[in-house]
């Protein structure tokens, strides 16, 4: 591709004005800007969040500093196409790339500690607030760049964020997964299924899988899953029965818990089940909390924690991960042009696995 | 002091059965068994939980593995008195000593981790369950000697419970604790007054310390806190403002907040307090809990955690930085015949310190 | 079993003198005293070290606290066979356990922080010094059990020592091992098989062996090794070399090298293989040194590390791995009658795994 | 300030070509680019370094990327003067500023992990191989700025290069050093002198000052160092003396030795002062080696490592340290037009503390 005089025009899946519903208007193909790349997309995963975006207001949006119009997709990958000026040290033109989903400033104290998943500054990025990859093209800086050494970009896009989301969790969490230890994930949907093959990829610990779906749960098995429990709905006393049959299935007590439901029910049974000096991490948006005093209650020595997003360099090592084959993208192939359909479908629940849009 | 035939006796102060209050008795002297040593009691911390220990009915006391009668006292420093058998890494006869106040079984996983602090199998021992410091003389063995190296004994008492309990805490959140940072003690009392002093001693961070008592802050100020802040009652809106209040004195976020008192407003303060990556510790067993929900509640990327003790390398180090006059212990010294005084004191909360026994 | 009057005898291999070799006698059972258990020995695994006890003076001996006469053997799974006083927390009679290999005390800083394997009491144990497993019965403090929970013991008895060695590194190391980084192994013989499994086990590293033979980096293969380089000879410009084909095999570097030879040789190479942020652990003791300035010829920002033993975490690490089946022992079996054949076998280095002794 | 049509001139002390003795010329005054501000020079800091800059030839220069004519001066402190494009999240025009001294890309698994000293794309920068601080302006990106909060300039350049790369080894030991412990500060001069308040200001642990200068031991009092041991030259016999004396002024070894000298008989005092489980930290780059076997020579399950320079965090950190007034900077000032002078006292040794250069 080479820059022309004419302004060239692509398609794009976009939200237009606050409050009105996203749809397919012609663009033109940005330029990348200093330290930026033009990125030729060739799979956009779609992601929940995306569904409510169009639901923001106005004035919250510009308050965390989005700008309408902006193009939907923040789970891309593709091929470097252009480089902007001071883009010395990128990938060269042809290289195949994922990008990094969160946005992070590089400068404040959390983002020069590595800890760019706490930065104050990435509200709006690429795909929310800003253009994203449910186009042909995207910008993206050099610093979002991660090579794919040869994985497919399908299966690599839901990675940068479902994938590294998940990642971002089972990092934390690796250094009381000791042989012999137990990790259980709550939720064996879309991100409880990458935990799983990232926890039996990178640590020796037993893993039990629970859901209400009996089905997710076969999947969970397929994924790497050593156990499944099947719970935690809200019913009375489902959390505690839950919470025994933890323990029972860990010896005592799991070194981890990941509840990427995050309900009350969850919670009570997470919480109930992590062994002393274990570890509860939170990433479900479920709204639930602990009914019980947080003395006594809470596992001693143990930790709690909860976090939204991931670093970009665990959006690297997941794409390590799968570019050395040990994990994998369960996903549903769409075009552009059937992407309101693909959204339809998420929203719905019909989808086995990410919905990756190609051009 | 060298055995004979003869039995002799000294004066204890001791629970005689479940359910009674505990009274001046004439036991024996008793006799340290393999790895045990004879400790000359030089000083006892009294503790609140000593009050309530009477109120145990002996179905829960048998449970746990207490055994009536038995002798009060768990913070007890002294001389070494008497040498048992298989005692050959102990300390000489005359050495002044500190007497590690949890107990832990050296042989669970927890233990063996440096962990003891999570040791199942510690719910009894020296002055609850097991005869204890308030007497002239108790056994304990080498494993849990301290030497004072030179410290005062009576000094050295309240270290091994109040002192280290509130180290531990201090000692979990230093990694966060880098220049420039802010701590949080929420509860300036006896633990918290050593959490302040273990910071200053320990760390570069600024201390900040929130008290109801304006009393107790002008003590905090003499332990070493930098600034203080006046609550956290339960009022409405009282949590929330002191949270605004702790966010503008650190900069944007407490790195760490220690809660030793552990009510529904101090956790929802302490929680809103801390900045993103920090830690929230709860020692304070208020029987509060967090009425928000977790995912969006709780600061993201931090650590909550909640404990009970403290390991026997927390009682060396705090023993450590008293000997080298980096802490001081605030006490108030009573005889073993006012030892009832002492205690009707300190549960009318008439001590300015901690109430201390001496023989 | 039960105990009688009379004494019985058993066979054991042991040294009986300074300087004399070690042969078979007779011996009296062994009574376990307070804390610890009698054990049936089932299997014992051999080791180099063992060779070379009976070249010790006695005034060496005695300085290290060892004893003559006394059975060798240190590698030791067998069956719990009676109980002595003070041990109610041990497994019952007939429980199937290895025997943690190292001896540490339990009292001093190092063992109370859970760093075992820096305790400078350990010198004399069970088969250096003390009576060890080469022998029908053995006894041993119920903190020194592993419970085998189905485990093989011949299977069980290398993992104590030669598999918990190699583990104490790795572990050490898994920090760093993240996604797509590179852990090399230097020496694939007994030890440097066992660090290939533990790896794959634990991490998602790519793991490169190196050996100058070609046989053990066929095994090495079979163990799990991703790749293989055959070198460090003492050749000049040998080490260069193969620290150059490393960095190629890993991308720039690797995140880890654990050095099982420990020459010039292998110190040069692997330290020069390492990535900036990486580690270098020595648990070879082949005399090497670094012939070059530290600063600028060590990597930047990483660490070295050496260590001698184990803990008993890892001991307990490694018995689980294999009783997951995420691990295998390589071995030879002889039985107690032969045990001069096997270690003459091991000497002239005429073994593939590690050999075995069962009764 | 504001720009003109005009180019501006201001006199800066540089290099003018390779091999060429650095001289006063006038120059533009430079324009800020994207994410870039003009930074009006308060203070630059002398660094030996700087010395040995006009003696690289050519094409070692331009391997590492330099470029000549460059404005010498690494250590900065002054006042954002103007705000180039991009900078919204830049401190405004008028506040207090240090630069970072070393240079890194931000962009690398290093910098992403918060370990951006390791950064392989930091080679050239401010005043090293691009225009530094010896004038009066200079220029630099939004994310190497500092905010002084009123520090004094002349006291925050030096903490730029020789307070941050002191802090990053005292930072890196901090783990180490509980109550109790003692830390080794091998050469008492201007990097060693800020390790000593580091260590002070962050940890409990008492602190050593090891010089072969009495007068640089009298300085180490003052600035905080709890005991003295004068030594270490080259003779024989005096790295093992000395590493003798430091184990018993450490109660049988120290936590953690950092060397700023960095020879063999440094090493040699150092790496034999360590107790099992330390650390020994080599900064100093005095060209030496350990001369013994590294299996049983190096400190058992201790840590060995080197670095350069620091990270932005470390800057960070010590301007934060200075601010509070925990520690302070010893200096001599100059003005622009002697600086040479300066330099030449520098070379000289002719200095107590660091020589600063203000406008």
């Amino acid at each position: 591709m080479t820059s022309t005089g004419a302004t060239r025009l692509m398609p794009a899946y976009r939200i237009n004005a606050w409050l009105e519903q996203p749809r397919m208007v012609d663009v033109p193909v940005p330029e990348p800007g200093p330290g930026e790349v033009l990125v030729a997309v060739a799979a956009n995963g779609l992601c929940h969040s995306d569904l409510t975006m169009s639901q923001i207001p106005g004035e919250i949006g510009a308050a965390i500093g989005w700008r309408v119009p902006f193009t939907l997709g923040h789970e891309i990958a593709g091929t470097v196409a252009e480089l902007g000026p001071e883009t010395a040290d990128a990938p060269p033109v042809g290289t195949g790339v994922a990008l990094v989903s969160p946005a992070s400033c590089g400068r404040c104290s959390y983002c020069l500690a590595g800890r760019d998943s706490a930065c104050p500054n990435g509200l709006a990025g690429r795909g929310y607030g800003r253009d994203g990859g449910l186009a042909r093209y995207v910008v993206a800086p050099v610093r979002a760049l991660i090579r794919l050494d040869g994985l497919d970009p399908v299966a690599a896009a839901p990675l940068t964020d479902a994938g590294a989301t998940s990642y971002h969790a089972v990092r934390r969490v690796l250094p009381v997964l000791e042989p012999g230890s137990t990790a259980v994930v709550l939720g064996a949907g879309g991100l409880g299924g990458f935990a799983i093959q990232h926890l039996k990829a990178c640590s020796p610990a037993r893993v039990v899988a629970v859901d209400t779906s009996k089905a997710r749960l076969v999947v969970a098995r397929e994924l790497g899953a050593d156990d499944t429990v099947v719970g935690v709905g809200g019913e009375p006393g489902e959390a505690g029965k839950v919470a025994g049959l933890l323990r029972e299935a860990s010896g005592g007590g799991a070194a981890a818990v990941l509840d990427f439901v995050g309900t009350d029910a969850t919670i009570a049974a997470g919480i109930g089940a992590v062994r002393p000096t274990g570890a509860f991490g939170l990433v479900g948006s479920g709204g639930g909390t602990l009914r019980a005093p947080w003395y006594g209650g809470l596992p001693r020595e143990a930790e709690v924690f909860t976090f939204q997003g991931s670093t970009i360099a665990d959006a690297r090592a997941v794409v390590a991960l799968a570019a050395a084959g040990r994990i994998r993208s369960l996903v549903e192939v769409f075009t552009l042009d059937t992407v309101a359909d693909a959204y339809r479908a998420l929203d719905e629940g019909a989808l086995r696995g990410r919905a990756v849009v190609t051009p």
